[in-house]
């Protein structure tokens, strides 16, 4: 079962208060709760909508400007946020797609043309969390490069096609490189923008196309400074995902010249994604654009405020990861028992803490929630719980 | 375009005051005017919500009941969804789809096996509405049957497939037939239980799988008066839209055999159709099929009360279609300015009708709009209009 | 079982003499008799070898000249049979091919692009005897045209066209267009000439790309007076068959543009068509070229006088087809036992005719074994057996 | 250009005598001329044949007894070399592919079905020699074990599987496991038949299928004594090649389970595979099948004899390789001028060695060529040659 794997595997669900089958109602029911200040929550890469929230932000939404509907993935909000999504990324079109799969599979898929391989990052999402689509659906091989590495390098790009290009008798085509940025799978970690700069202009020189994974592309840009423009202009085709920090209940933007994403309309419809509407997920994106690279610097600036204060206090370390984003690494001395830590955080201060993975340190994940809640009141409420969780 | 391509088709894009880019939001900004009644549209084969309609029943809904949030399709409403379709028809499982087309051509696909050949009405959605899907991604032959017609017989399909065995030479395998009942692109016209149960039996004597396409099943079954789960135990799966009627923003629920249905989560994602989240269509689908079949039944018996008196009025004649469902021909004499009608019914009344193809009659689609009037009401309103019109 | 199935369709296999399992060996046998004549064949369109005759022709050609042998399907006799096909139709690039079937295949994928559909006659081998590869395996839609006739015209092709733009909300693309001539299926019928040039041009316009399964296209040649050439100079592929009157134990030669051909090698690699050596197909159908022209136009002659002075003997009648090539219909009067004149014309004569399929006049078909015996003596082996027949 | 790589990289076309475009042409003239014995070739892993050769070899076999044709790869004396590897390999069925590349992918894709992995060697003909089909053509995803290793042990399979299990999220199903041996691209090196079984006896249990690439299988068993039915059984599928050294000019053969093997003639049609005749290839096949193994086993003890009194001439070391078959590796002291002893061998004697690749050893591959020269003669020729080969 899908959900309780990644559940076991974010740690989320062990949080006791959560619920059996589906934690994220429970968090709704408490946030409701009167004395309660909002939660703030060190797991998920943006805002959480339990149902009742996001029907009440929709409607704000609505009630601020009245929402345009498309019809079926035409017109409205959703070709609003896609020349939004044209000037975020500087690409001269940009289309709504269901998922991050589809936007990914099918960048690769028509910038490959008929060559065959497509060269991606050992540790990616195309090539560990999309069930094999690329060889199954889309008839191409994924080359990974750098085995568990966050990123690869132009050194490890060429000497890949080189020995293929030496070894292969029968040839079948190089086709696109896709890098993923941040790597979800390493913790967030980024790509050096000067490596990518390397590979864009070897890229170029030989004729070979990139596309950029840019599920949570906006996080790599707040915690590096680079304008997501920059990043976006190495590249043929950018996918930015719509749900991770922009609040819709699903849905992709694939952005890329016009005569790559003109070819995308067809394909969603064959692959079966042309679903009838898609106006929620595009108003929910679009509202959440609105301020968010401000609020994502003010997140960088809280939580490295937040963690040298925190890391003063006995008992707790809180680690910056080399080349991380959003994502950092709790641990806690002997003396403190993690399980007593967290279930105070979260009983008396409405602040959730994922669990460990086996002898993992504790991830800790930064998002706008942090924003809600006055950094001197974070560090006491830490405080107190260490002292709880202390004997 | 395909959405003026939609619009032009179904006339409904000549109504004068639907705007010029998204008509249906003219459609909401009217019906919140004071004075009208609530529209009566006679077009679309449920109830139409723009943006805030849509925001206000789905805070309704989850007032009722706090509505449970699913995790990329699974758990929450979603799953109570499929138990509830499930128990519409009679299969031991259902699962969730982004769209119809995706439904259809999954189902297809996996009944068929390795086999090639897929029988469908020349006229289904399959054939001519999934931009040869089944041909470019599912690697099937589809063979379309009875040329125009809403159904093929038993003996159709016989024909074919005797033919093909004694002609060819290199067989490919008979896989799944389809049948689409009621019939989009034949004016909602209905199969035949009768034909459907001899094609059953003779397929599931010869082992050939059977697949419904009954996207709009439910108006079949109230103006057949056959219940769903008749229709939908003659077939292997059933698929069932979740927007004609049943208010989602798009969706489908594909049921069968666990088997069979098993085998979908799978391709769902490699087809990039797995969502973050389908908690919306899921909930306002539950809510929509509540007394569901009793208002369908009341939109049956309400059409035909009307319809009943309107042919009394003169210069003005409606006609129920052979196996018709919820379509009717609207026919005008050459005393009635159809253009004024349509107007004066609009401004007047906020009653809405579509615009004739060339030289074709009006088609008139009942819906549970139609319940919010009393029937005197519409007559007069009609009788108004057409002295109007007159002239 | 496939071949059993062709047997039964063609008839041969009804010849008593053939033995039961391999007809052809039979015949080996039989050629090597004393007191025979060469045999005179009224099936196959070209010469028939049993391996013994088989061995001994291609150690003619070798002693002739020495063969070179390809490597993989590369250099040697394969290119020489190249470059002599490049200039048979006319076109830049020819590549040879295992078989006919991907021969079409290939061409029409690699010409169609993405686009999904492609025009067939209803009679074609691409869409009756391919075993639906090109929906199977290649994602191509074959659309039909003109059902159970050997031609389709223009008005067809834009009719189906047409009717696709405007019936279609979602739409795959028009692909390539393709023509058999002959048509086997049909009796070796031909398609006009002017015809072909009109669809070509208005294609030509369109942007359609035209593909000539002319696996039989010499024998159109030949019976039409219109060269090859200019047959082939109206589409972008021709495939020409190896083995249907080549001599070669199979193979194909499929002729174009550089671009197009250039794709092939790698395609006929990952299809597992790529075998290890092929000179002997090209050898043997390199010899069979020679002449082949003034050989098929005597067969063209030599059959006319035949038949002509055959009509005057009572009891029989061959009859031509409209737009026929080599194959004929003989229909024998009431008195004749067609079995007796057959089994005469065989023993006593060593002249094979075919059986007829149910109630269908007995096909006729004309190839270079014709030459090899005076017409004289060919009417007197009738004469003969038609004596024996009677009564 | 294929043919050049594949030479390049063999070090045959250095060879000074073989002229430039098809080397194997000059090899039968020479064989031709008076005082010469018969050949002996360090490379091939069987008999080479000139056209000359071959059609001279074709005669004599169809002499011994006559050749039955088969008709589209059925019957005939094809049918009598199914049943001949049905024996040889102890399966229930076997059908002929015109390709070595063709049966290995058709044997993994039927083997999977739905499921995406397909376990290989990193060095496999499958991952480095297919073009890319797997992924291409046949919707599954290759995972190379081993990287530059002969073979992989259980222990690298298990750790694959249990990583993916425990990585992936959206799973897609274990296929099916393929193994090389003799594995080319390692110089024949053959996988331990211990760690066969291991891995045949896990995979049972798992339910995964088991494909042998066999495409050198007999020259395994001739080297380790091991029978190739014994190698057979603990797989699902056995490929063996027609043109390695069973002297067919292409083919391939594929054993299995009937229910395995019937699917694959549709298979081999829609991929374009079926030729009109094999009769050739599988005649020829059946007649080096012939005492083969007796062949084979001579060479193995000729070799040793051979390489242990060459090894005693000073200047000169044959190395056996580890798991080694019939490829071996020959160093010459800083004396001798490689050059000079290939050149002396070939002039003198008729004895061809290939050339060294960069700064490898050159490679030494023996075949039934030895056998037609005494070994104390070939020890002379090489002593000879050596002397004149010393500055």
């Amino acid at each position: 079962m899908h959900r309780r794997n990644f559940l076991k595997t974010s740690g989320i669900a062990a949080l006791p208060s959560l619920g059996a089958a589906l934690p994220f109602t429970g968090l709704a029911a408490q946030s409701g709760q009167a004395a309660q200040p909002d939660p703030v929550y060190f797991f998920f890469d943006g805002p959480f909508y339990n149902p009742k929230e996001f029907i009440a932000r929709l409607q704000q939404v609505n009630q601020a400007a009245p929402i345009e509907a498309d019809f079926y993935g035409g017109g409205g909000v959703v070709e609003a946020l896609e020349k939004k999504f044209m000037a975020i990324t500087g690409k001269g079109a940009a289309i709504f797609m269901p998922t991050g799969t589809m936007a990914n599979q099918l960048a690769i898929a028509v910038l490959s043309g008929d060559n065959t391989k497509v060269f991606v990052q050992d540790t990616s999402h195309i090539f560990r969390d999309e069930a094999d689509a690329a060889q199954s659906i889309h008839n191409k091989r994924l080359i990974p490069l750098a085995p568990n590495e966050a990123a690869f390098t132009l050194a490890h790009l060429q000497a890949s096609i080189k020995s293929l290009d030496e070894g292969e008798v029968f040839k079948s085509g190089i086709g696109a490189i896709a890098i993923e940025n941040p790597v979800r799978r390493c913790d967030g970690r980024t790509v050096d923008i000067e490596e990518i700069k390397k590979i864009a202009a070897w890229c170029r020189e030989k004729g070979y196309k990139l596309h950029l994974d840019g599920a949570r592309i906006h996080l790599a840009s707040a915690f590096t400074g680079i304008p997501v423009t920059e990043y976006a202009r190495h590249f043929d085709t950018v996918y930015i995902s719509l749900y991770k920090y922009l609040g819709a209940p699903g849905g992709a933007m694939l952005c890329g010249d016009k005569a790559v994403i003109d070819k995308m309309r067809h394909l969603i419809k064959v692959h079966g994604g042309t679903m009838y509407q898609f106006w929620i997920n595009a108003a929910m994106a679009l509202y959440h654009l609105e301020g968010l690279e401000e609020r994502l610097k003010a997140v960088v600036k809280r939580s490295a405020e937040l963690f040298t204060q925190l890391n003063k206090l006995p008992g707790l370390q809180i680690n910056t990861l080399k080349s991380g984003t959003n994502i950092f690494e709790l641990q806690v001395t002997k003396e403190i028992d993690l399980a007593k830590l967290r279930d105070a955080l979260r009983k008396e201060y409405n602040i959730y803490v994922g669990n460990r993975q086996g002898n993992d340190p504790v991830k800790i994940t930064v998002n706008e929630t942090l924003l809600s809640r006055d950094t001197q009141l974070m560090v006491e409420a830490f405080k107190a719980s260490l002292a709880k969780a202390r004997a």
